[in-house]
């Protein structure tokens, strides 16, 4: 998560709201550059309204830096816990620049957190095996670098961050290309030794099929945690497995069990409710 | 939602994903540009997984069309509802951009089908009442203008647009303009023949401000149900009545039936889960 | 007038002067980055050739800002009346940069100015009425926000900025939707609490029928004073009234007193002339 | 002018006057996508409201097609005097599309043909002498392309396009080189075979200086008729003279009978007024 | 090499060598837009002035795509060998177009065959060996995509695309992990099931620290080949072996020779010259 | 070669290189942002590997400065003579910043320095003649502005920058326009007083064709040295002559002593092979 690459995003995401200018707040403080009533400070308190896991506080005040000077405090750290009625930080600036940043920084913030949120949910369930939980490829279009940061701030780890950064087969990819081993082998002859190749199978034959072409990594799709301990037995340490499809908060103890190693969840970022946080102004 | 305005945006989230290249995809395909594999053409259809109210089919398209040529056809409509296990429409177009598309495709589509079909549940909860559900500004970033197109197919009503399209006078505003009568005037002087003047108001002595200020719609702001009637009474038709703050899936039809003009919900936008659709290949 | 969003606009318009760089400069300074004699230091002075409004000198600062380092003094104030001859403020920087910056912000400044002085003048000539001088999106392509913000230093008031902050109904829409009527209510059911239907009308047949259909703000188009003076009679308070089309600066008294509330002028800025400055430059 | 450059920055004077998008007209046809009433196709007609000279007509047509596809048809040809009451051309297309882009497309036309008219009385005035006629770069920021264009359709000849096309040197650049010659051989042994050495100068003492240094072009600048006489009696066709500073309707004959060969002019670009053009929509 | 990423850059290409418009061609053939000459088509035929081989015909192409219609045809394939004189391909269009388009197109496919005919002769040398050659990073700024490209197209294979697409230790970054375990050990933590480690070695005691803390490849930097073949012993096939440094073209069957998997040249991208190609226009 | 321009150019540079963020440096020393190992200062010093000319050292630089605080100490000056083994310059930053910026910096630096240090021996090998050293457009794209900077580093002098600010008929224009006389006038009958016409020739013919109709210069095309004296004589000074093609390190002192007052090579920048320096970081 370098600011370099995503100032270009938050200006965009600013420039959505703002659009030609905040009517309201320039009426009551005056344009932007007169010289007034504008320069009042204002002290803004960030305040979790929830139990949360904090993602994305540097986000959070590099949304109101863009639009000018603030002075900002955290209070806890990034991917710590936070009880619902902590104050999470303080920012200090100008009263326009804080009623004009508010609702942008806040919605990254709540979605930021909200995914941290979730992830440590299902990291915890699982704390106690050797299974790790992944993110996968459905998050929010646009969002991708902040989900996946988010997903580590909660303690997961990411899985490929787009289709360019890692081999992986699935199911389409084997109907185009005629055939596990094909898809396989074709992937083998054009990657260079940095390079591994993960393949999604159905059953015991592709797995068989997988394992006798050399696949780095099985993706077991779909499979109930019964069929993923066959398949974990079947294939013996020949390679790593990963398990996606069907897992929940309430099943994924036993996927993780059953001996999986990786287990991926789309949920942790298409479907992770906004956390709950509120921004408190005051005059200095 | 113009297509003139989003195609940047939908490029950008292609090259999200695309990154420098989809490197499975090539490796079995061969790179874009080649003549043999690649040509194979295939169906995808989309089939829904579950009951939702359909929104972003021309979003779902146009991804494909920037990749290349794809025909499409829908079988239902925009804004209809949905049942789980229908055909909602159809593509054809080369393999290796149904592989390419897919994934972006899919996850905007998702995210819209899941704000329309929430927006949906509350609006037919309050049909029988006069009360309009709205949504807030409480949206993802960068996803404003789909958010609201959402909104929109699921029967709502869309609020502001950015902070430059209205007047909404919040707490922070009128802590900032020194009362209620100063921010409103403020925003009367400054404002054209074709704005109106929106306040947020916490109790009583705050609505007769605004009442006496000449503001054109009050704000409720989490106000219980009850305090809702009072207020209406107390207004007695002089401005609209919009309530925002504490209302779910199990109270709005109290306010609503407790005279609310409008209702608005940050949740339509910030914590609809994903609907859940999928695209299955097969050659022509 | 946000910098936020001006910035780019006006590193474009450097870009169209600069192009490649500046030839003659370079040559007689060094090219940019050499340590000797572009070093010299020089202090512009900016003075009025003519009477004028001044509008701009933030964005004339912001010019010569983007290029390098320069201390700004402003003597007197953006919205004030300037006499031929007076000293508007003082620059100090680099003689490079001076001389690079120095067309493009007179440029701005220039024609800034020439909007402002327009609308001042006809504002003071309705100063003794009720009418307030509106612009129109008669604006000069790419130079919207910065007219806009022209005419109001000049003492006018904006109409709508665009297409999206504002229900004006014309007479081609009229001619789509099949009636006043007709155009007037669909307007009313897509739009929300915070807008207003404006409609232009041609008669009194439009004019009764715009009243009944609830419109807002009727704008009477191309008509005399005398015309507008039984319209406004006509209409007798029940929504606010308009005016465009055929007004100058011999016959806008006569307009103002038949009653209009609001007097639009697309020649404030599509017609104004270049306000006449020049800057000084003299070695420190 | 060439399209491949300005798509750019029509759509961005698109977006400035769409911005979130015409909320009039689809309120009134349906939003853009839709299928049933917006389907409606209109013609519109462009009429001189007053006697022009025609530039832009491409640029005009481009604005509609940018929104979706027109067909076009002109009347008569770009830089051809047109009549008030004349038909200049015909477009149709979908109604929505000739709504939106009505603005835009004539704020652009109204301002060319306004430049190209006024360059034309500026050529007319001096056809029977050997000078031609310049423009400068006082042009509007952002403009430079489409009104250097402009004076070309009026028959005007362009000066440098920017900074970077030519050598000038202004009395700034005198100042900061230490004096006229110093100034042209610093230019001289910068430059290469393809560029030449024009220098502005004030008075006979700064001619002989210029003449002996090897100057290409001298620019006489704020000189009277009279002086300009003398000058060009002086120089006796030891190199180009170009004449600006002073210049108008009234005695723009003299400084031509005087004997410069090029007389530049400012007000061109920056005060000349608007061409009145409308657009007629009818159904087909 | 996806044509829907590289249109921007090829879009620079064209503007950094058009700017505001190729005046000669102009001059000759009218604006563009006018409809006269220009319409003039011609044949262009691109000759092989050198053996070399074809790499970047289809961004040839594009270049002139980019500037308006064209129809082009292919004499061999890319990553063929051509003799010199061959005709490569021809395209047909209008005049200006192929003028305008030709120089910008021409530098494209230059320089990109030149590193295709280096890779290629590299490539031959150690084709009876396993070592496979490989590029670097060490590749023209905003050619990287491209030179990439045309590695492949000569036989290599491509080593990391970017900082983010592979893990790859080198020296610097021991030194400030402090140590080679260290180093491996950070790598290992975060990275995905996907990913592999490659450690830069200078000597024996780092190959071992390295195989001890479960490096996937070393690469053996700047040793000569009896170093290398030393190394390969030691390492007895537990892990990929590739080198770099001190490769040229008579020494690298050597490298080969003594065991090592892959070879890296950065000089296949940072030194190769360009290929000599010419074309010729003729009137159709 | 402006700052200005070229920071998005360089921007764009790190992103080709960095693209999602360089997860090797991340690993080892914590992700932007965190607070402990990442702030280790380190010192890095620039070594030349070879002798070459410096050019390119604030591109250098610069690429460091977008990615955070360094400071730097140039050991010599722009355009110097640099000895295998001697320090040209150091950088101190954080380590991290070193290391993501090292390969992108010297990629710049190298090819720089390349075509500069190629320069200056062709300029040496002349020194004792009237002819001056030109490049061409033979550049590689996007890098126009910096390749055309280091030949002015080496000694060199720019031709045409693009095809906006120069006159330059060539072979391909004569066939369009009918004629070396056809193409030289409609060039003179569309320029402005800047401007000069250069034409290339390819025998005595069209040498007279050239001189009478008044060209400024005239380019030899593929001459040999011989025929380049015979030119010289027949034109007699009555213009200037620029001489191209087949002009070699051997044979470039033939040329100028022929005569020409120009020799223009494509060499110069389509093939330079990189200079050799290396970077290297030691903790402070």
């Amino acid at each position: 998560m370098d600011l370099l690459n995503l100032d270009p995003l938050l200006r965009q995401a600013l420039a959505e709201d703002l659009g030609r200018g905040d009517i309201t707040t320039d009426a009551i403080l005056g344009p932007t550059g007169s010289s007034t009533v504008e320069e009042i400070r204002f002290q803004a308190t960030l305040i979790a309204k929830e139990n949360l896991v904090l993602a994305g506080w540097p986000i959070f005040i590099r949304v109101f830096q863009l639009l000018g000077e603030v002075e900002a405090q955290l209070r806890c750290e990034e991917g710590a816990p936070i009880c619902s009625g902590d104050t999470v930080g303080r920012l200090e600036g100008k009263a326009s620049l804080l009623l004009k940043g508010e609702r942008v920084a806040l919605n990254f913030l709540q979605r930021m957190c909200g995914v941290a949120t979730l992830t440590r949910s299902y990291v915890e369930r699982v704390a106690h095996t050797q299974a790790k939980v992944l993110d996968t490829r459905k998050t929010t279009p646009l969002w991708r670098a902040l989900e996946k940061y988010a997903v580590r701030m909660g303690g997961g780890i990411n899985h490929r961050v787009g289709l360019d950064d890692g081999i992986l087969i699935k199911e389409n990819h084997i109907a185009v290309a005629g055939g596990v081993r094909e898809a396989i082998e074709a992937c083998q002859s054009s990657m260079n030794h940095l390079q591994r190749v993960e393949v999604e199978v159905r059953n015991h034959q592709e797995i068989r099929q997988a394992l006798s072409a050399g696949a780095d990594i099985i993706l077991l799709d779909n499979m109930t945690a019964e069929q993923v301990q066959e398949a974990v037995e079947m294939i013996g340490g020949r390679c790593l497995i990963e398990v996606s499809g069907g897992v929940n908060e309430k099943n994924i103890v036993q996927y993780a069990e059953a001996g999986a190693d990786y287990i991926s969840l789309g949920v942790l970022t298409h479907s992770s409710p906004s956390s709950d946080l509120s921004l408190i102004l005051e005059p200095r």
